[in-house]
């Protein structure tokens, strides 16, 4: 493996290869491995599609055997515009190239649109596990409106041969309850059918941005949000890297303790996106980190950062889009392939 | 049984135990016991299913056969935040930890979210009776909307092998009457299913906490809470223990009867869950009052207290969660079965 | 335990209590033991719901918590007549009677038929696991045809409130492939419904009788039987106890392997009864002997030489209908118990 | 009332009438009353709308809340032809005055054919109950096939406001096996639907007539046939009065006990149906006779005679056919009415 | 590769491994290959969820990836007895340790029957592909009565976590067009539902063994099955290795051409194989040969030498059971992995 992870760490490099995570240790959680699913899905209520249909992601790719996972995500086309999403490279204007960027990565699945699956389904379904992202925000409506919106369902996630169905939830929002209640239905729904659940488990309100700091990306909030979800059966949590904490107290509103502040988390990376793990039931449900926006050069160093976060957080591996698929494919795929070698590199381990 | 309940009653000790309730008597009443299915149910239209789902928890743990319950309920981490919930001891974090608690000190039931079970449920379902809290209120949406969610549906808590669902309704609010139509649909559900059915049947108006008293926490309101909920076929109610009475005339609102004040109720606390009973269709629905907040060293006391009155007043048990959970797992075991020794204590009698 | 059943084993005594089942050691099979849901069902494709009705049995009783099962059948109205099966203890003409004996007994469930449970079913179902026997031979035809016949269905075992659905096939005869294919659907529709499966697994062929002995109770082909049983998802196999071996040799059909005779077996019938725990998948699938005829005053020594060997092969307990129901009911209760006794002492062990 | 059951019953009243059944005593049986379905159904699996529907026929016309029944049936339009049944009296051509017949007699409920019932049933079925007789015997199909076959479905008697529906087994023929299948899926659904299930419980075998004796008429045989009538749940059994006893003896098959004829039963009348009764699960389901064909002068006596053994045997009545139609409707009523007097007598109780 | 096919093959390398097919060459041949399903599924009207099967399957165990397959089946246990089966090695009479050879030997899938399979379903399905063998012909009917009947549901195999169901029909048998039906209406429902499908193409009539020859074992009737058995879409067709030809011709029956003995086939066993081959549509469904019975020390050379056979003639595999259970864990699994070692040989081509 030719990641260079200590040189692209930079600066931080002995502050997160060494941090010994002693806030909450890690002998409390439920810590990825090739046996995960015999550890976890098989005492679930989950039936035995699900968890075939899990072994199928975990098992394929370049992770596979591994526990970890490598997801490419492409949902912006919705959710931005295509346009803002595929310019850069339009070759990914056809949903083929995506999921051709998934193979050539060797990712352990690729997440996309129904419409885009659904085109090229029986061509690549038995190539590489298909994760159809049912609903989304569209950026059409006018004036802007942002809320989740079915765009398909898990039956026709089902005749495509799909894995897992995906949502979103803008916790936080006041449409929050609404979106719970439709993902939930469809999770519940997906489980029966043998498809598993990944939740974009996402905080969403104009008041989480204060000046001081984005507690959108703070580890208590979207702590909360990941229990939420693992509540409605996510199987997968899907959740931006935290960058700060006390989002409950600095906003002022829900509960919480002072123990989290004090004890339980540090303000390092590690400690803070451990919190997003324990949230997830202590690890019994994985989390996914995403790669964030695209900002160019500097997307790999950052990309092997949050992965080398993550991993030692105790999570399960990124979801790498943006900086993926809006560069040249070779590109795109060398720098999945820097991510995957993070979960590969057995000196990297959990803090 | 170690635990002296004369002691831990202190000063109240005379009053609590020798109280005789003669404003509403016992002998008008239906009361807990062994063969209360018999009495009870055998009569009522819940299917013969409900009936052995019922037993199955009647029958089950330290309090089995003797017509009384000890469930561990555990549902803050939505409710408040698991953070709020589980900080104190974080090994709470994963819902396995939870069923084990109940387990340990051989609870009736115990009852969690459709997630925390779910996960778990393979493994457990067969040892301890699962009740599925299927409603929340949320407390990450900003502002806060209090209100009651379905997370989940009776369907999912069949699949995982519950013997009941739980929901919530917050009489008293601007939502109570959507809540009760969700709430009674999902109870007509689950019973076809076979389920039984537990109503956390709470008040919740800001406008009934005055200055001179929290009348969400009054005999009268909460007694005809219990009215409503057992009107939509409620099994077991879940309430408050009252502290006062006269919301309805101090809040000026809804109607009422002089006589409840001067005759059928008196100011002493176990006539005052007696009127709880009495609401109960006069016992033959099960009430069990909660164990509130956790507080620390009080908790034990605390909890002994709500017990006998319980106890005393006709009532079937008690659910006692943040006492028993926000502590070291062995002092919770220590705090559930000190309440179950006042069920268990052949010199505590109904009143 | 007052049953001397070293006494009651007389001469043979020695030979059952004492022997080392060397042909075929136990540490090949899967044993009953109160774990023996987690160790098997927790693996299997049974729903959840399933697992909890197994435990309801194995939990319930004299015998509950021990691996162990001790079960009432009583379906000889139909198979032989009521005349023929109630005139010694006409009682039980009445089948609250039947319900009665069981729990005096403190049986782990009792098996009868659809009406006989249906209408006490309401008072009864949640005091004593049901087990509904679906299919019967009825003798009332002329000339007299043997065949097992639906009375019932699946539904209504779940509405009776039914741990359980029973049903007979009688292998090795003209009607066993269409028995097989009926009972195998009525199990498949049973565990979806959450009732498990209990397989009355008889072999009955007029040829099998020969001069010299009764192959019907042979080790070898009741062995076999049991291997068809547990292929469509018995979960409790009910077989005779064998009394001989070779029936595939005697009669000159089916294959068989001379290891069977020469190694894997003996003429001792704890090795025999073992060859039929083999053949219930290596001990995964609970095997349970039946009492057979009452004969008045052996019958307590005979049920507990049935129990002795029974244990001491592997199986999981007896089912014990005429020696029980054809005598007053304290001596039935009495016979019962002498058999649970065994199952209870520590000193009999597997061989 | 008018009856004069002493003179009527002739040189057998003192026998009938003082009659101690010490073979098999009332007091081991569940009796006819005012509180029957109290005693009998609310423990039963039978859904409450099948309770509202015993009741609604218990609780109607001149024998209303007695706990005995009173019931007319004409099937024999089919089971004969119309022509033999209706010629002697052609206004029961119109089913509308077998209706009629019915009110003016104030019988408990009418039993008729799907036709009969539906061509007048929204004029009566609010009137008296409707008991539809939904399989058939038809002598039209050359040569004879003694066979019933079904003329109707449970929904169509739920849609024209029947209480009930009434079916024919013939136990012992080559056919009661698949008829057996039919009736019991039939009685399923219609108990499902809420509607009670009457069984004409016959046996029906050349090879039962010898030279000796008619064995469709002896206790044992019937008896049995009752046991697997109730195994299927019937609510009430229809037989015809037994005249004779030992068909399983004379007849060598099937298997009975000799305890049955040396001390259960003897040959007095009263005696031989009691062993019906107590073939009815201890009485625990109704028996009601048939009064048999018409036979002109004789027919009164033979009613009330055969009501005074069906009574002190404790059956719950008779069902009296042709007798009471195939004469002037005024003689018909009178016949009936003598009929119901003897339930209404307080001097004849059960032996 | 430790395998020395060279000399396994004895006297018969040379003609084995050097033999031209030119009487039917395979360019006019679909042949195995890594994108077999591209080749030929994604064109047919199986859902995308068989292909996603058909995959699992294919990219699955030692063989993953070649387009060849090694399959273990084990259902014996039914079809000859349980005893002949697993007595040579008691250590199968538990189906955990079927699955667990089919790990060891690094299959890419094992077929066994409903019950083997449900009892470790959700332990292992997500580990190995499973094929749920359906029917079966038992043989503890007597006299023995040669047919193949269901033992379960296509429902309970996909219930089960399976991705193929497998079927026998005994061709030529009298009961051959009614287990037509049966087995193409469960393909039917088998595709509906995401399964493929495997058919054990079996001739069966005794007028085909002939003193001169067994033409069960004929290239013309094999392939002559096969052609029947891709009409009702199997997806892999399972058939014994052909021994000789000319079974239409000697038995007078059925249509044939010269061209096939004169042109299309010669004696050689890889021409006998490929005509197996030509009459699976010329390649596009799979053929697997059988193993046969185990003889012993031979049964390694023999099991190559199939392999060979099949490999060279256009095939796509083994599968192989009592060769390879019938004997000590290790040395099965040496075998299996031997066979194996021929369809990883890449100097062995197709002819």
């Amino acid at each position: 493996m030719g990641t260079d992870v200590h040189e692209l760490l930079g600066d931080e490099a002995e502050s997160l290869l060494n941090h010994k995570a002693e806030a909450f240790p890690s002998d409390r959680l439920v810590l990825p491995g090739p046996d995960f699913i015999d550890r976890v899905f098989v005492s679930s209520d989950r039936p035995i599609a699900v968890l075939r249909n899990l072994q199928a992601m975990f098992g394929h790719g370049r992770l596979g055997g591994t526990g970890y996972l490598s997801i490419l995500p492409v949902d912006q086309g919705i959710e931005h515009s295509a346009a803002a999403s595929f310019s850069k490279n339009p070759a990914y204007f056809d949903p083929e190239a995506i999921v051709e960027l998934a193979l050539a990565a060797d990712c352990s699945a690729v997440a996309t649109t129904l419409g885009g699956l659904g085109i090229v389904a029986r061509r690549y379904a038995h190539k590489i596990p298909f994760i159809v992202k049912l609903n989304h925000n569209e950026l059409l409506t006018y004036p802007a409106r942002p809320d989740q919106v079915p765009f398909g369902t898990v039956r026709q996630a089902v005749d495509l041969g799909a894995v897992a169905v995906g949502a979103t939830i803008y916790f936080g929002s006041e449409e929050s309850t609404r979106q719970l209640r439709e993902v939930s239905e469809m999770f519940a729904e997906a489980h029966r059918a043998g498809l598993f659940t990944v939740l974009w488990c996402y905080l969403r309100n104009p008041a989480f941005s204060t000046p001081e700091a984005d507690y959108d990306l703070s580890a208590d909030l979207t702590g909360q949000a990941n229990h939420l979800g693992v509540t409605i059966e996510a199987d997968i949590v899907k959740q931006k890297q935290p960058v700060n904490n006390g989002g409950f107290t600095a906003l002022k509103f829900g509960r919480t303790d002072p123990l989290v502040y004090d004890k339980l988390t540090t303000a390092h990376p590690i400690d803070l996106t451990r919190w997003q793990v324990v949230n997830c039931y202590a690890g019994r449900i994985a989390l996914i980190n995403s790669g964030g926006e695209s900002k160019g050069a500097s997307d790999l160093a950052q990309a092997v950062r949050t992965a080398v976060i993550n991993k030692r957080a105790g999570g399960t591996g990124l979801i790498v889009g943006r900086k993926a698929f809006q560069r040249p494919m070779d590109d795109g795929v060398a720098l999945i392939n820097a991510v995957q070698d993070v979960f590969l590199d057995p000196t990297i381990q959990v803090a």
